[in-house]
Formats: C-alpha cells, structure tokens, sequence
C-alpha cells in the first residue's frame, strides 16, 4: 500500500473534520464523512470550504451516518468533539477493523490511552491540529487561518504510521510536523487551549480582547504558568521560552474565537472535561494543584451547566 | 458628653449609611447626612427605609453635599465605597477636628491605617457591617436583612470608645458586638467578601445560585480556603471551624445580591483594589501568593474595565 492509495473515514464533519476532509479530497484522497445534524444538507448540496487555500466545493460527497454501513477505510480520523466521547468507541466499532489506524484530532489530555486500550489492534497517533476554522452553516466550513498538524504516536506501531501520514497530508496542502512525544504535543497544546478557551468563554472575549487587556493577559499567563508546572510533574517539560513564544503567537494571531467559545454561544457542552479535569486529575496524581486551573474549571462547569438549563 | 448627646455625620447616603443613619435617628440621636447624586431629592421628600426592624420615613432630614458647610459632629461615618478613597481625606478634612471620632464602615483592607496616618488626631475605629442592604431609589433603602456592627478599634483611643458606641447603636435597635483586633476582624470579612463578592459578578448569581451549585460552591470554598491561608500569614488566623460556619450562614442567608454584583449591573466602578489587591499586596509582602483569588481579581478588572468603557 502506497500512501496515494490510502483512504479517510472522517467521524465528525465539523470544522474541523471538514476542513481536513476537503484538502484529502483536494489531494486525491477517498475520504468518506460522517455528519450528524447535516448529513442529508451535505447530500443534497455537497460540502463547501472557504479557505485563504482556495475556496473548495466538493459535490457529490461521500457522506453518511454514524448508524450507516460504510466501506472499510485505512485510517478514521477522530474529529468529534470529546463531549461525545462516552459514545466514541461504540461508534468506531464498525468502523475499525485490525489494522484500522485511528488518528484523533480531538483536544485535551488521554484520548489516545483510551482508544488504544478499545482498540488494541489499531495503531493510535494523535493529530493535534493548529487551526483557526468555524463552522458556520450546515455543509459550510470557514477555515481563517493556520492548519498545521502535529503527529505524535501512542506506541511504536502508530511511530511507523507517522512517515505516511504527513506525506498524504502535506501533498493536500497541510503543513505537517511530527512530535515523537505523544506526552509533550499533549501538554503543549493544553498550554494555549486552558487558558485561551476558558478565559473566552469567562471574558466573552476574543483572542485579541484578551491579549490586549492587561489583566486578562496576565492572567492567560498565571494560567499558562501553572500548565508548565502541570507538564513537568507529568515528566513532560516545556523548553525553556517556549510559553512566551506562544504568547507572541497568540498575540499576531487573526482575532479568534476559541472552539469553546463558539460552543458556548451555541449552547453546546463545553469541552471540559479532557481540556481541564484530565490534566487537573493526572498532575494531582502526582501531588501538584494548579489553583487557578482549578478555578477557572469551577467556573466553566457553573457556567457550562447554566447555559445549557437555558435559564440565568 | 455622655452617649446621649452623641451626635453624627453619615458621609455616603447609601444603602448602608442610610440604613444606619435612619437608625440613629429613630434612637434619638442628632444625625446629618451626606449625600451625592440625591442630595435635593432628600431634601424635598426625606429618606425612606424598608425594613424588616419597621419602615421608616424621615422628614425633613439634615442633608448636605460634600461641599456644603456643616455642624461638627461628634463622629464622622464613613459610608462611602472605597472605589471613592482617592477623595477621602479631602472630603473628611472640614468634617474632622481634633478629637472627632472617624467611624469608618468600609469594606477591604487597610483603610483604617490610611485614616489614622491623615488624621493623627482622631480616634479611627472600624465599624464592619453585616448587613444586606439595598438602594432602590433616590432617598429610598430597602434593609433585607441582618444589620450587625462588628466595632474593631485601630489604636487604643479608639478602644476607649468602642463601649459609648456599642450602646449608641444598640439603644438604635442595632446588634453589636466588639472585635478586638481590627486585623483579625478585616479578615474575617474578606473570607466572605472575597469568594462571594467576586463570584456574584463572575458567575452572574446571588448568594443562593452559587451555594447551590456544586462548582460554584467548591470555588467559594477554594477562595475561602486561600483567603484563611492569607489571613494567617498576616498574623491573623481563623479559628478553627470558621470557614464552616461561614458557609452554613450563607446557605442559610435569604437570597442575597452582593455590593459588587448591584455595582457591575449599574455599571458603576467596582471595589477591587480595597477587597483584592490590598490583601493580596499584604500576602505577597509574606512571600505568599493566593492563586485562585489572583485569578479572580483579574478576572474582575477586566470586567469592570469593559463595563465601565460601555462596550463588549
């Protein structure tokens, strides 16, 4: 199998999935989505992604439902939300066979330990995106800006998969790197989601609002600080600069709306349990508190749980 | 001059110096009111107050702008927010002379020490108010509950005053009681004032919300927690079982919107830098930090600054 051959079962045609679906299929790749809300939308119309890569509409698409039977794919792709997670591995078992590679788009912390002891005959390799896209109608993604993807393996048999992957990605048009620790790509993603999507939602602000506050900076900071300390007690350490190298990121970055953000506004779960209680849980495992993390997660649950009551 | 003949000046006609100065009245004592924004109001249709202890309608009353000369007065109430102390000195210097007792009724921390050192001749003693309390109109309070004054004398000539004002305020129906260390009483307060205060504006809740939801009453308690560990570190520790019984009071509270909560929703500027970054000033002289009410106070600053500028 060469990786020209290599076929996409996308779970979840969000922005995410959306987005990385079209550039598969820009760059000759069988992909198949499976779509929720907006499967017959997606049928009948087909899948349309703005981008500053080209504005794509791809029609006939291959779409389907979760409860459908699909074709054997050589990778799924996770680009589901982890609030559906309690349902994850029921909705990759048709759709994993031995050998099937899962790779997760999703964000947060011990994903990938828990579909490889689901699957422990799939090679899992996390695929931590770094990209600014919405959703912003049924079929209709809106892609802003960056893209890269970041490989890092669960074991040694995804490390294998890894080569393959960024090839088939990158001649779609995706930047792509790979992290040999699954453990550090992990914990540095951590230090921008907790506090840039939890301090949106809080805020109900924007990345720039946020950068450009000085109380609201500084206390992205404390909470990026105290993710660094989360890391090294999980004997994943950041190298040294690298929290102010994202900060300087942050601030020339597209003014953004956080994924969490746009989920809160839409009355959607909010994304925190494996973006703050899985860190929260594995750093007090090893006897560390992260205060500020700590309070931030209250408040998500308080406002998350509110919002979604629908009542004040 | 026996306790009697006592007379007083409420500077800041509020919910809380109206309340108390309605009280004075009713026991007899010569009370003349400051007032700002409804100075003419009060002077046309008198001061009205709601209250559980009897409705009270006063007429005419003894009402001035700060400007205005005025009658000495035995004590000078100070019962203006702290987000006013930029002005403080300068409003009390024709108010005080030598000998006149500053009652300050303030909430935060080292406000007394800053009045001692402007008026080394006047006796300065903290009047801590647990009291709820509400401004419903120009001249109109509404008293909901409790009314307690904790007395809490900055040096020794205010201790010798304590006893003539204890009696002055419970001949007015009021419940006293005295507290011999100011520190340890100003922490007292900041142990509710702190989590509750902040929280009613984050959180956009009463009293009752966040004891009710498990997130947000864990946050309470986290911020309770580090306010404990502040208060010790300055040489004022809880008693054991404090904090508990905090809480249980709380729960037990009517539904309560605190000062800082009415403050945001009119949009007026709120008392952080008395209720949080004074004690976190004094923690940090220590060498101790507080994270999560760190995180709050940031939290709160950037909220009040958007408020105040009028957009999102």
């Amino acid at each position: 199998m060469t990786s020209q051959t290599l076929s996409f079962t996308i779970l979840g045609t969000g922005a995410l999935g959306g987005f990385y679906g079209s550039r598969l299929l820009v760059g000759g790749f069988p992909v198949r989505f499976i779509a929720h809300s907006d499967v017959d939308y997606i049928r009948a119309h087909g899948l349309r992604v703005d981008s500053p890569l080209g504005d794509q509409h791809h029609f006939p698409v291959d779409v389907y439902r979760a409860s459908d039977a699909l074709p054997q794919s050589d990778l799924v792709c996770v680009a589901l939300k982890t609030t559906q997670n309690h349902r994850l591995v029921d909705l990759l078992r048709p759709l994993v066979r031995p050998g099937t590679v899962i790779l997760n788009f999703q964000n947060g912390l011990s994903m990938e330990e828990e579909l490889a002891e689901a699957f422990p005959e799939s090679p899992v390799i996390a695929g931590l995106c770094f990209l600014c896209s919405n959703k912003v109608g049924p079929g209709h993604i809106a892609h802003l800006d960056y893209g890269l993807v970041s490989f890092a393996p669960q074991d040694a048999r995804g490390q294998a998969w890894v080569p393959r992957l960024m090839e088939a990605f990158a001649s779609s048009g995706i930047k792509v790197e790979s992290f040999p620790s699954l453990l550090k790509a992990r914990w540095r993603k951590l230090a921008w989601n907790i506090p840039f999507n939890g301090l949106s939602v809080l805020l109900d602000a924007n990345t720039d609002s946020i950068m450009a506050d000085p109380d609201a900076r500084a206390l992205a900071e404390q909470l990026m600080a105290e993710v660094a300390t989360g890391a090294a007690a999980c004997g994943a350490p950041f190298d040294t600069g690298f929290t102010g190298k994202l900060l300087e990121v942050t601030e020339a970055m597209t003014p953004y709306a956080p994924s969490m953000r746009l989920d809160y506004l839409a009355k959607r779960e909010l994304e925190i349990a494996f973006m703050y209680e899985r860190p929260l849980r594995e750093v007090a495992k090893r006897g560390v508190r992260l205060p500020a993390v700590e309070a931030i997660a209250h408040q998500l649950r308080f406002l998350d749980r509110r919002n979604r009551a629908g009542g004040t």
